[in-house]
């Protein structure tokens, strides 16, 4: 029998067997699962492959797990941490998988054991709605966690990204964002339980406190006061291969005692300016109280219908067919449109909405909307973030991926400055970059305190490699054309790690070597996510040279 | 002539003089000063000893520098880092020094080299209006900063702990507390640079990402999004040993349109339990906007006059005094005093005043004051404090440690969740030691998002080593005291810190583990503040053995 797993660097088939015999002993043949690549289905979002990454911009066969290991319990995943040292077999911890656009489950080493720790762990292990905190597993998605706020009618809420299936957790670690007030997801964590890669288990900040009298047994204020004594750890996780995260606590937002989500439509592409000019002093004053977003036509245009209904040519659209498309959508959109919220008793809002209107009514065309203004029907982006904005999770906005048929993507999120002149400069690079690989530009540009996520879009066809080639050639373009700018991403798929990581390389890339330096010291086997955000291990090191 | 200055550990004479020689031609002989151990002197707050522990709790001598470096640049830092490692020398750096309670300049290690880069690294390198952030060194106090913002005319508020005189990049790298909304100073830094161990420098953040257009030589977004790519590193660099801090960005706060001070007294002691369930909503819902703090009557009286103005019996107030004191200060100060404020345009104060007033009212006996209701006079803490919850520098708190003759202290914080419940149970706790060791309770709740940092204190004289050493045996049993029931501290001072690390014991003192096993591979040498709370060095845990 021809050999259809993919082998991890290093080994040969009797060691890979060997250690697929010391993983079965420790979680039962069941949990171990071999990835037979040959056979590679990139299912859906909604049911997501944990072997390899499903909007794949490479070779599907390339990012490739060799096998699906699926720990039931924090002792689990130390056992299965010390098994992988023992056999210097790669792992990747995924917690939910859904990293789309960022490389979904697929590990960044082929032939990598997926750690699969949604499947079995995804317990909300404390939820409080006194002090309105959360402490849960690995698989606790948003949707779980805030239907089960609502089952137990606590006036808490969560804050959701785009897409509601994701792990809370992952989604966490990863320092993805979200749109109330609660937004920042790394900011609002309080806590986490992390196995090092020597299958030692660590509580962070209050956690290493133990209390005997709690159900973690940790402090109570495990989950209140997130720095603990001495050296904080936390950051170190995120992003990183220092280790398994086991557990998060996350804090959740009081109901706010009142809401009222806005659109605010600009008619004009180079209004993107004085937008942000205007967003700035609103978001520092906090009168912006959560993290609005301001989204390309496209974007929305792209959540209605794919582009097929819009154009026949194959090619991006055209501004005429653009301005066309925003006509037919019909859904209030014009060239930028920016979605926010308010918060609060009516007297609050009101100074807010005042604040806010005056502010942006200086922009020629601006309009206002309330949810109400408009018909709700299928493809009103605006309606969909009336539920985003206030932590409600869905799934709707995957649609813009069917934008192209057999629809990939890539997230490409350069930081900016909150100023009309980055911004622009900004747009004007992937604007130029996609006109010049025949893509649409297709972005959003989400608020945080003080800088923009400036998230770009192309959508591919996965089923067409020379689109496929195109898209990447033009992705690793822009993270030049950026550094070049002075502008660096927030995060990225797998395929792009290395490359970014790259430009992090003030003072002779220090940064890159304390990264090293960091993982040398926790993992001298190599076994931790190798290659995840361009750290690699030393052997890994050697090899390249 | 006989040795009047202190070997650093693991030295001799010749060794320490070729380390003196290297550092001095390093950095001029004017810049490196040997301690004359003999004549210590405890100086002020306002004019602070770079040489040892002011407030001294064990003797005098005990934490005491060999020497102390005042590097002019970030470059002689790192070549101060590289001599200490060629020769062995700990390191204790210092910013300003001013960390009166937790130990000032002291170094942990008798015989360190104090790195007092206050001295001539104070610049404020970056002030940013539009943008809301700073970019400082080292030396630069919340007075220096507050005075350049009010110089320049910008609407830009800053955050200051209840004193003026210490340094914004010190506090923020202890996780220090003010009393804002931007009272969090960890959270409201963005972006570090720091000497490692090694020498080597390092941008954090965004600051890795290159950029020769900018006046840093950093991207843009250094200061305005803090987290770059990758690992996040800054909280590894605080309350820690693994390295010197150079700069350190922080965000300040716009003008919020309108302040309102407001002071609320309570007049039985018991009453914090209430006040405290009260605190928790309205806390976790922001219309507490800030970090208010409810401090007890002692506090607020020793501000106002010594300990001799109101008893004469040399013991502790009793309750009895404790009520005529009340009286006799006159400031409208009850048993439990909260100092809050309300932030933003009028319609949106009133709003929130409303609520606190409906809350706080349902205690009986609750008094609400503004400012103008009270007639402003020295001891007036209310009146101190509308300054401090806007940002203003002072230095008037000061007064309290007065409240013995030649008064010293040392703060022991415990962090508490926001309950009634676990807020007594700490009172308790604190005020049966400070009963049975002879001292007055001092204390204050700061209210952070989710927690309470329970700042107790007792004030003792300096000068009497009966009284000196019956607090530290008092505090010394408070921290078992507190982690017997669950509680630890968020900071503490050099002479706690081994028997506070020794707490956060979680899983066999696994945190220490991982923090030792950092200092390794960033500080082989062990030349980097050893000791810093409670991380040791490879070499000094040997020494122990
Ligand atoms: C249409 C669309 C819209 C999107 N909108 C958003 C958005 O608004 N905001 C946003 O942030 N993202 C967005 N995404 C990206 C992505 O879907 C989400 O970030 C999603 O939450 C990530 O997947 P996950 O939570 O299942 O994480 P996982 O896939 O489980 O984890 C992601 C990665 O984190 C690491 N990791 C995960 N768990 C652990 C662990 N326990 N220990 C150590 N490392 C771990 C691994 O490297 C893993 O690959 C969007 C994607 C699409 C397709
Ligand atoms: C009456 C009174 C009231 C106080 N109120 C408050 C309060 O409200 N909030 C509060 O937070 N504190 C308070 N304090 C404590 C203390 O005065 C302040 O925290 C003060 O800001 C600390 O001193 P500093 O800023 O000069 O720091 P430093 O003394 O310069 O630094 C403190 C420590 O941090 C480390 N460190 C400093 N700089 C660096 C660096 N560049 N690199 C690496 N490590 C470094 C060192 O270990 C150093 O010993 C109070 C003290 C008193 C006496």
């Amino acid at each position: 029998m021809s050999q259809s797993y993919i082998l991890p660097p290093f080994h040969t088939a009797e060691s890979f067997d060997k250690a697929i015999e010391d993983f079965r002993s420790i979680l039962g043949a069941e949990h171990v699962e071999i990835v037979d690549s040959t056979k590679l289905d990139d299912q859906s979002y909604h049911d997501p492959p944990k072997t390899h990454d499903p909007f794949h911009i490479i070779d599907q066969d390339e990012l490739v797990a060799s096998i699906i290991i699926r720990p039931g319990s924090t002792e689990d995943v130390q056992e299965i941490v010390k098994a992988a040292n023992r056999h210097r077999f790669p792992l990747w911890p995924v917690s939910i998988g859904r990293n789309f656009g960022y490389g979904g489950a697929a590990p960044r080493v082929r032939g990598s054991a997926v750690v699969d720790l949604g499947a079995r762990m995804n317990k909300i292990l404390e939820l409080d709605n006194k002090q309105a905190f959360t402490l849960l597993e690995p698989g606790v998605t948003y949707k779980m966690l805030y239907e089960e706020i609502q089952r137990k009618g606590y006036n808490l809420w969560i804050d959701v990204p785009d897409l509601g299936g994701g792990s809370v957790l992952g989604n966490a670690t990863e320092r993805g964002v979200g749109y109330t007030p609660y937004g920042d997801h790394f900011m609002m964590h309080c806590g986490m339980e992390i196995v090092l890669p020597n299958g030692e288990l660590i509580r962070t900040g209050m956690g290493s406190l133990p209390d005997k009298n709690q159900p973690t047994g940790s402090s109570n204020t495990w989950q209140l006061f997130p720095y603990g004594f001495g050296p904080y750890h936390d950051g170190l996780f995120t992003q990183s291969n220092y280790g398994i995260v086991t557990k998060i606590g996350m804090w959740l937002m009081p109901d706010p005692g009142g809401y009222q989500s806005y659109m605010i439509t600009f008619s004009k592409d180079s209004d993107l300016y004085q937008a942000i000019e205007i967003i700035r002093p609103l978001r520092l004053a906090n009168i912006l109280q959560n993290v609005p977003s301001i989204r390309s036509a496209t974007l929305d245009i792209a959540v209605a219908a794919p582009r097929s209904d819009f154009s026949s040519t194959g090619k991006p659209l055209t501004e005429e067919e653009l301005d066309a498309a925003i006509k037919k959508v019909d859904t209030g959109i014009e060239r930028w449109n920016f979605y926010g919220a308010l918060y609060g008793p009516e007297p609050v809002r009101k100074v807010m909405w005042e604040a806010i209107k005056g502010a942006f009514g200086t922009i020629e065309g601006a309009k206002f909307y309330l949810p109400s203004d408009l018909p709700e029907k299928p493809g009103s982006v605006f309606h969909i973030r009336d539920g985003t904005l206030r932590g409600v999770p869905s799934t709707t906005e995957l649609n813009w991926t069917n934008w192209m048929p057999n629809g990939g993507t890539l997230f490409f999120s350069p930081i900016s400055p909150v100023t009309g002149e980055d911004a622009v400069r900004q747009y004007d690079i992937a604007k130029r970059r996609f006109t010049e690989f025949g893509f649409d530009y297709i972005g959003t540009f989400t608020v945080g305190m003080r800088e923009l996520h400036h998230i770009i879009i192309a959508v591919y066809d996965r089923k067409n490699p020379e689109e496929k080639r195109r898209a990447f050639e033009m992705y690793k373009l822009l993270v030049q054309d950026c550094a070049d700018a002075g502008y660096g991403e927030y995060r990225t798929h797998l395929a792009l790690m290395d490359q970014i990581a790259g430009t992090y390389n003030w003072n002779g890339n220090s940064i890159m070597q304390l990264n090293q330096t960091i993982k040398d010291a926790l993992d001298p086997n190599g076994i931790m996510a190798p290659g995840k955000s361009g750290v690699w291990p030393k052997q890994y090191r050697d090899l390249k040279k």
